[in-house]
Protein backbone atom coordinates (compact mmCIF):
# COMPACT_ATOMS: atom_id res chain seq x y z
CA UNK A 1 0.00 0.00 0.00
CA UNK A 2 1.63 3.57 -1.21
CA UNK A 3 0.86 5.51 1.36
CA UNK A 4 1.63 2.82 4.04
CA UNK A 5 5.31 3.55 2.74
CA UNK A 6 4.92 7.14 4.14
CA UNK A 7 4.15 6.23 7.77
CA UNK A 8 7.63 5.74 9.16
CA UNK A 9 7.29 3.73 12.45
CA UNK A 10 4.21 1.38 11.04
CA UNK A 11 5.44 -2.12 10.26
CA UNK A 12 5.07 -2.98 6.34
CA UNK A 13 2.47 -5.96 7.34
CA UNK A 14 -0.03 -3.35 9.16
CA UNK A 15 -3.25 -2.60 7.85
CA UNK A 16 -5.19 0.53 8.16
CA UNK A 17 -8.02 0.02 10.44
CA UNK A 18 -8.90 3.71 10.66
CA UNK A 19 -8.71 6.99 9.11
CA UNK A 20 -10.31 10.09 10.52
CA UNK A 21 -10.39 13.96 10.31
CA UNK A 22 -6.95 13.51 11.66
CA UNK A 23 -5.66 10.42 12.73
CA UNK A 24 -5.37 7.07 11.12
CA UNK A 25 -5.33 3.73 13.62
CA UNK A 26 -3.41 0.52 12.14
CA UNK A 27 -3.13 -3.06 13.16
CA UNK A 28 -0.68 -6.04 12.59
CA UNK A 29 -0.33 -9.34 13.66
CA UNK A 30 2.84 -8.88 16.11
CA UNK A 31 5.15 -12.22 17.00
CA UNK A 32 5.63 -11.99 20.44
CA UNK A 33 8.34 -13.17 22.52
CA UNK A 34 6.32 -16.72 23.22
CA UNK A 35 6.19 -16.98 19.73
CA UNK A 36 2.50 -16.47 19.37
CA UNK A 37 0.77 -13.71 17.31
CA UNK A 38 -1.37 -11.12 18.67
CA UNK A 39 -2.61 -7.93 17.03
CA UNK A 40 -0.68 -4.61 18.00
CA UNK A 41 -2.25 -1.76 17.44
CA UNK A 42 -1.15 2.50 16.64
CA UNK A 43 -1.72 5.56 15.79
CA UNK A 44 -0.55 7.37 13.26
CA UNK A 45 -0.91 11.38 13.36
CA UNK A 46 0.40 14.08 10.63
CA UNK A 47 3.92 15.52 11.41
CA UNK A 48 3.89 19.11 13.18
CA UNK A 49 5.83 21.92 12.73
CA UNK A 50 7.05 24.08 15.80
CA UNK A 51 8.65 27.52 15.05
CA UNK A 52 11.31 29.03 17.57
CA UNK A 53 10.70 32.66 15.41
CA UNK A 54 13.15 36.02 16.77
CA UNK A 55 11.94 39.53 16.17
CA UNK A 56 15.14 41.58 17.03
CA UNK A 57 15.85 40.12 20.34
CA UNK A 58 12.90 38.64 21.50
CA UNK A 59 10.53 35.30 20.79
CA UNK A 60 7.64 35.36 19.44
CA UNK A 61 5.09 33.40 21.58
CA UNK A 62 1.27 32.44 20.98
CA UNK A 63 -1.80 32.28 23.34
CA UNK A 64 -3.69 30.37 22.03
CA UNK A 65 -7.43 29.63 22.35
CA UNK A 66 -9.46 26.45 20.70
CA UNK A 67 -12.81 25.85 20.96
CA UNK A 68 -12.27 22.98 22.95
CA UNK A 69 -9.24 24.34 24.58
CA UNK A 70 -8.99 27.58 26.04
CA UNK A 71 -5.69 29.15 27.40
CA UNK A 72 -2.69 27.18 26.11
CA UNK A 73 0.84 29.29 25.53
CA UNK A 74 2.80 27.88 22.18
CA UNK A 75 4.93 28.40 19.37
CA UNK A 76 3.52 28.97 15.97
CA UNK A 77 2.77 25.24 15.11
CA UNK A 78 0.29 23.78 12.96
CA UNK A 79 0.10 20.58 11.06
CA UNK A 80 1.38 19.26 8.13
CA UNK A 81 -0.20 18.97 4.73
CA UNK A 82 2.30 17.90 2.76
CA UNK A 83 5.12 15.71 4.13
CA UNK A 84 7.93 16.33 1.35
CA UNK A 85 7.79 20.08 2.13
CA UNK A 86 8.09 20.40 5.72
CA UNK A 87 10.11 23.67 5.61
CA UNK A 88 8.25 25.05 3.05
CA UNK A 89 5.00 24.61 5.87
CA UNK A 90 6.69 25.78 8.77
CA UNK A 91 6.92 29.40 6.57
CA UNK A 92 3.32 29.01 5.86
CA UNK A 93 2.39 28.29 9.39
CA UNK A 94 4.01 30.96 10.58
CA UNK A 95 2.94 33.75 8.00
CA UNK A 96 -0.87 32.45 8.36
CA UNK A 97 -0.32 32.32 12.33
CA UNK A 98 1.34 35.33 13.26
CA UNK A 99 2.04 37.44 9.74
CA UNK A 100 5.49 37.24 10.18
CA UNK A 101 8.33 36.22 7.50
CA UNK A 102 12.36 35.47 7.76
CA UNK A 103 15.04 34.54 5.23
CA UNK A 104 17.15 32.75 7.58
CA UNK A 105 15.50 29.61 8.59
CA UNK A 106 17.33 26.41 10.03
CA UNK A 107 15.87 22.60 11.44
CA UNK A 108 17.00 23.14 15.31
CA UNK A 109 15.77 19.43 15.80
CA UNK A 110 12.95 16.49 15.79
CA UNK A 111 11.80 13.81 17.42
CA UNK A 112 9.63 11.01 16.45
CA UNK A 113 6.91 10.88 19.40
CA UNK A 114 6.00 7.83 21.91
CA UNK A 115 5.06 4.15 21.47
CA UNK A 116 2.03 3.81 20.30
CA UNK A 117 1.39 7.38 19.03
CA UNK A 118 3.82 8.07 15.77
CA UNK A 119 4.01 11.47 14.67
CA UNK A 120 7.27 13.50 14.09
CA UNK A 121 7.49 17.05 15.04
CA UNK A 122 10.36 19.59 13.60
CA UNK A 123 11.57 22.41 15.54
CA UNK A 124 12.63 25.06 13.04
CA UNK A 125 14.32 28.24 14.31
CA UNK A 126 13.29 31.21 12.26
CA UNK A 127 15.54 34.20 12.65
CA UNK A 128 15.00 37.98 12.78
CA UNK A 129 11.67 37.80 11.61
CA UNK A 130 9.82 40.42 10.09
CA UNK A 131 5.63 41.66 10.16
CA UNK A 132 4.76 41.67 6.47
CA UNK A 133 0.87 41.40 6.35
CA UNK A 134 -1.72 40.69 9.43
CA UNK A 135 -2.36 36.79 10.83
CA UNK A 136 -4.86 34.61 8.76
CA UNK A 137 -6.49 32.36 11.31
CA UNK A 138 -8.65 29.65 10.73
CA UNK A 139 -12.49 29.45 11.82
CA UNK A 140 -10.65 26.80 14.63
CA UNK A 141 -8.23 29.53 16.03
CA UNK A 142 -7.86 32.18 18.27
CA UNK A 143 -4.33 33.43 18.95
CA UNK A 144 -2.60 36.14 20.41
CA UNK A 145 1.53 36.52 19.36
CA UNK A 146 3.48 38.22 22.41
CA UNK A 147 7.11 38.73 22.23
CA UNK A 148 9.09 37.34 25.49
CA UNK A 149 12.44 37.40 26.18
CA UNK A 150 15.00 34.60 26.34
CA UNK A 151 14.83 34.42 30.20
CA UNK A 152 10.95 34.34 30.13
CA UNK A 153 11.31 31.38 27.65
CA UNK A 154 13.18 29.70 29.74
CA UNK A 155 10.80 29.94 32.72
CA UNK A 156 7.88 28.55 30.94
CA UNK A 157 9.52 25.44 31.30
CA UNK A 158 7.55 25.05 34.84
CA UNK A 159 4.54 26.64 33.49
CA UNK A 160 2.10 23.29 32.58
CA UNK A 161 0.16 25.38 29.50
CA UNK A 162 3.33 25.55 27.70
CA UNK A 163 2.84 23.00 25.23
CA UNK A 164 5.83 21.82 24.11
CA UNK A 165 7.87 18.12 23.86
CA UNK A 166 9.68 16.93 27.05
CA UNK A 167 13.11 16.93 25.15
CA UNK A 168 12.66 20.72 25.04
CA UNK A 169 11.01 21.20 28.55
CA UNK A 170 14.63 19.17 29.45
CA UNK A 171 16.44 21.57 27.00
CA UNK A 172 14.58 24.55 28.60
CA UNK A 173 15.42 23.56 32.59
CA UNK A 174 18.72 23.12 32.59
CA UNK A 175 19.33 26.59 30.93
CA UNK A 176 17.38 28.07 34.27
CA UNK A 177 20.74 27.18 36.01
CA UNK A 178 23.76 26.52 33.08
CA UNK A 179 24.95 29.68 31.90
CA UNK A 180 27.29 28.37 29.48
CA UNK A 181 24.56 26.52 27.72
CA UNK A 182 22.18 29.24 27.91
CA UNK A 183 24.62 31.54 26.44
CA UNK A 184 24.90 29.31 23.53
CA UNK A 185 21.05 29.06 23.14
CA UNK A 186 21.39 33.00 23.05
CA UNK A 187 24.20 32.61 20.00
CA UNK A 188 21.53 30.36 18.06
CA UNK A 189 18.68 32.60 18.43
CA UNK A 190 20.31 36.03 18.32
CA UNK A 191 24.08 35.85 16.44
CA UNK A 192 25.60 39.29 15.75
CA UNK B 1 -23.73 6.43 25.82
CA UNK B 2 -23.16 4.84 28.99
CA UNK B 3 -19.64 4.27 28.39
CA UNK B 4 -18.86 7.98 26.97
CA UNK B 5 -19.55 9.26 30.64
CA UNK B 6 -16.50 7.50 31.55
CA UNK B 7 -14.54 9.77 29.18
CA UNK B 8 -13.12 12.67 31.03
CA UNK B 9 -12.09 15.11 28.63
CA UNK B 10 -14.73 13.64 25.67
CA UNK B 11 -17.35 16.28 25.30
CA UNK B 12 -20.70 15.10 25.35
CA UNK B 13 -22.39 15.27 22.41
CA UNK B 14 -19.28 12.80 20.58
CA UNK B 15 -19.75 9.95 19.58
CA UNK B 16 -17.53 6.91 19.39
CA UNK B 17 -16.77 6.06 15.40
CA UNK B 18 -14.15 3.32 15.85
CA UNK B 19 -12.86 1.41 19.23
CA UNK B 20 -9.74 -0.73 18.48
CA UNK B 21 -7.55 -3.07 20.96
CA UNK B 22 -6.21 0.02 22.89
CA UNK B 23 -7.41 3.14 20.90
CA UNK B 24 -10.57 4.91 20.33
CA UNK B 25 -11.90 7.49 18.41
CA UNK B 26 -14.29 9.88 19.21
CA UNK B 27 -15.85 12.97 16.94
CA UNK B 28 -18.33 15.35 17.42
CA UNK B 29 -19.64 18.98 15.72
CA UNK B 30 -17.67 21.53 17.22
CA UNK B 31 -19.01 25.16 16.76
CA UNK B 32 -15.84 27.41 15.73
CA UNK B 33 -15.47 30.77 16.44
CA UNK B 34 -17.08 32.14 13.27
CA UNK B 35 -20.24 30.35 13.97
CA UNK B 36 -19.66 27.24 11.57
CA UNK B 37 -19.12 23.68 12.85
CA UNK B 38 -16.53 21.87 11.91
CA UNK B 39 -16.03 17.56 12.86
CA UNK B 40 -13.21 17.43 16.05
CA UNK B 41 -11.25 14.42 17.01
CA UNK B 42 -9.75 12.72 19.80
CA UNK B 43 -8.26 9.83 20.75
CA UNK B 44 -9.05 8.06 24.19
CA UNK B 45 -6.43 5.88 25.11
CA UNK B 46 -6.69 3.85 28.97
CA UNK B 47 -5.32 5.31 31.68
CA UNK B 48 -2.22 4.14 32.89
CA UNK B 49 -0.22 3.87 36.15
CA UNK B 50 3.54 4.71 36.65
CA UNK B 51 5.56 3.04 39.98
CA UNK B 52 8.35 4.94 42.01
CA UNK B 53 9.30 2.17 44.00
CA UNK B 54 12.17 2.03 46.04
CA UNK B 55 13.91 -1.14 47.98
CA UNK B 56 16.14 0.40 50.89
CA UNK B 57 18.00 3.17 49.12
CA UNK B 58 17.00 2.20 45.84
CA UNK B 59 14.29 2.93 43.10
CA UNK B 60 13.67 -0.03 40.94
CA UNK B 61 13.55 0.73 37.34
CA UNK B 62 12.95 -1.65 34.27
CA UNK B 63 15.03 -2.14 30.98
CA UNK B 64 12.46 -3.16 28.71
CA UNK B 65 12.11 -4.79 25.04
CA UNK B 66 8.61 -4.93 23.32
CA UNK B 67 8.55 -6.99 20.16
CA UNK B 68 8.49 -3.79 18.40
CA UNK B 69 10.17 -1.57 20.29
CA UNK B 70 13.49 -2.66 21.88
CA UNK B 71 15.60 -1.00 24.53
CA UNK B 72 13.62 1.32 26.64
CA UNK B 73 13.84 2.34 30.02
CA UNK B 74 10.83 2.99 32.60
CA UNK B 75 9.23 2.49 35.61
CA UNK B 76 7.47 -0.23 36.73
CA UNK B 77 4.02 1.09 34.73
CA UNK B 78 0.79 -0.37 32.61
CA UNK B 79 -2.28 0.16 31.30
CA UNK B 80 -5.02 0.23 33.55
CA UNK B 81 -8.31 -2.30 32.89
CA UNK B 82 -10.30 -1.47 35.69
CA UNK B 83 -10.53 2.49 35.63
CA UNK B 84 -12.49 2.44 39.28
CA UNK B 85 -9.50 1.21 41.05
CA UNK B 86 -6.92 2.67 40.27
CA UNK B 87 -4.39 1.99 43.09
CA UNK B 88 -4.97 -1.75 42.64
CA UNK B 89 -4.00 -1.53 39.65
CA UNK B 90 -0.86 -0.16 40.46
CA UNK B 91 -0.34 -2.87 42.69
CA UNK B 92 -1.08 -5.66 39.93
CA UNK B 93 1.47 -3.92 37.42
CA UNK B 94 4.26 -4.00 40.29
CA UNK B 95 3.22 -7.24 41.34
CA UNK B 96 3.53 -9.12 37.44
CA UNK B 97 6.22 -6.79 36.70
CA UNK B 98 8.90 -7.13 39.33
CA UNK B 99 7.75 -9.78 41.62
CA UNK B 100 7.34 -6.85 44.42
CA UNK B 101 4.96 -5.73 46.94
CA UNK B 102 4.73 -2.27 49.19
CA UNK B 103 2.39 -1.89 52.37
CA UNK B 104 3.19 1.86 52.00
CA UNK B 105 1.80 3.43 48.73
CA UNK B 106 0.16 6.96 48.17
CA UNK B 107 -0.44 9.36 44.65
CA UNK B 108 2.49 11.52 43.82
CA UNK B 109 0.91 13.27 40.26
CA UNK B 110 -1.11 12.67 38.00
CA UNK B 111 -2.05 14.66 34.88
CA UNK B 112 -4.35 14.04 31.71
CA UNK B 113 -1.84 14.53 28.85
CA UNK B 114 -2.44 16.07 25.64
CA UNK B 115 -4.51 17.80 23.84
CA UNK B 116 -6.17 15.57 21.18
CA UNK B 117 -5.02 12.69 22.85
CA UNK B 118 -6.96 11.77 26.00
CA UNK B 119 -4.58 9.45 29.01
CA UNK B 120 -4.68 9.84 32.53
CA UNK B 121 -1.28 8.98 34.08
CA UNK B 122 -1.03 8.28 37.68
CA UNK B 123 2.37 8.69 38.99
CA UNK B 124 2.17 6.52 42.65
CA UNK B 125 4.97 6.66 44.81
CA UNK B 126 5.37 2.70 46.50
CA UNK B 127 7.93 2.62 49.63
CA UNK B 128 10.09 0.37 51.26
CA UNK B 129 8.82 -3.09 48.44
CA UNK B 130 9.89 -6.64 49.19
CA UNK B 131 10.43 -8.95 46.59
CA UNK B 132 7.38 -11.85 47.50
CA UNK B 133 7.57 -13.71 43.98
CA UNK B 134 9.11 -14.07 40.51
CA UNK B 135 7.92 -11.70 38.14
CA UNK B 136 4.54 -13.04 35.64
CA UNK B 137 5.24 -11.40 32.45
CA UNK B 138 3.09 -10.97 29.37
CA UNK B 139 4.66 -12.68 26.00
CA UNK B 140 4.78 -9.13 24.99
CA UNK B 141 7.39 -7.76 27.58
CA UNK B 142 10.78 -8.36 28.35
CA UNK B 143 11.66 -6.86 31.38
CA UNK B 144 14.77 -6.89 33.51
CA UNK B 145 14.41 -4.96 36.85
CA UNK B 146 17.33 -2.91 37.56
CA UNK B 147 17.87 -0.98 41.37
CA UNK B 148 19.43 1.95 40.61
CA UNK B 149 20.28 5.09 43.08
CA UNK B 150 18.61 8.90 43.84
CA UNK B 151 21.33 10.21 41.83
CA UNK B 152 21.25 7.79 38.67
CA UNK B 153 17.48 8.73 38.51
CA UNK B 154 17.81 12.02 38.33
CA UNK B 155 20.89 12.07 35.93
CA UNK B 156 18.14 9.11 33.73
CA UNK B 157 16.42 13.09 33.26
CA UNK B 158 18.70 13.37 29.98
CA UNK B 159 18.31 9.96 28.79
CA UNK B 160 16.14 10.21 25.55
CA UNK B 161 15.26 6.02 26.48
CA UNK B 162 13.28 7.05 29.30
CA UNK B 163 10.26 6.74 29.23
CA UNK B 164 7.92 9.31 31.91
CA UNK B 165 6.19 12.78 31.30
CA UNK B 166 6.94 16.04 30.42
CA UNK B 167 5.94 17.00 34.02
CA UNK B 168 8.52 14.23 35.84
CA UNK B 169 11.32 15.52 33.36
CA UNK B 170 10.82 19.29 34.49
CA UNK B 171 11.02 17.76 37.78
CA UNK B 172 14.27 15.57 37.59
CA UNK B 173 16.14 18.34 35.76
CA UNK B 174 15.31 20.83 38.77
CA UNK B 175 16.55 18.12 40.86
CA UNK B 176 20.11 17.73 39.12
CA UNK B 177 20.76 21.75 39.98
CA UNK B 178 18.65 22.48 42.79
CA UNK B 179 20.06 20.75 46.60
CA UNK B 180 17.26 21.51 48.58
CA UNK B 181 14.43 20.15 45.93
CA UNK B 182 16.52 16.90 45.97
CA UNK B 183 16.82 16.76 49.83
CA UNK B 184 12.91 17.28 49.65
CA UNK B 185 12.25 14.67 47.42
CA UNK B 186 15.02 11.85 49.09
CA UNK B 187 12.55 12.46 52.50
CA UNK B 188 9.69 11.41 50.10
CA UNK B 189 10.99 8.31 49.03
CA UNK B 190 13.32 7.67 51.92
CA UNK B 191 11.27 8.47 55.24
CA UNK B 192 13.44 7.77 58.22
Amino acid sequence: MDEQQAREGIPPNARRVFKGVIFEVWQWDQKVFDGTTQVFEKIWRPSTVEIIATVGDKILIEEQDQPDRPNNINFPSGRVENENNILGEAKRELLEETGYQSDDWFLSFEHGRWGKIIQHVYYFIARNCTKIKEPQLDAGEKIQTKLITLDELIMLADEPRFWVAKEFINHLVHLQYDSKKKEEFKKLLFPK
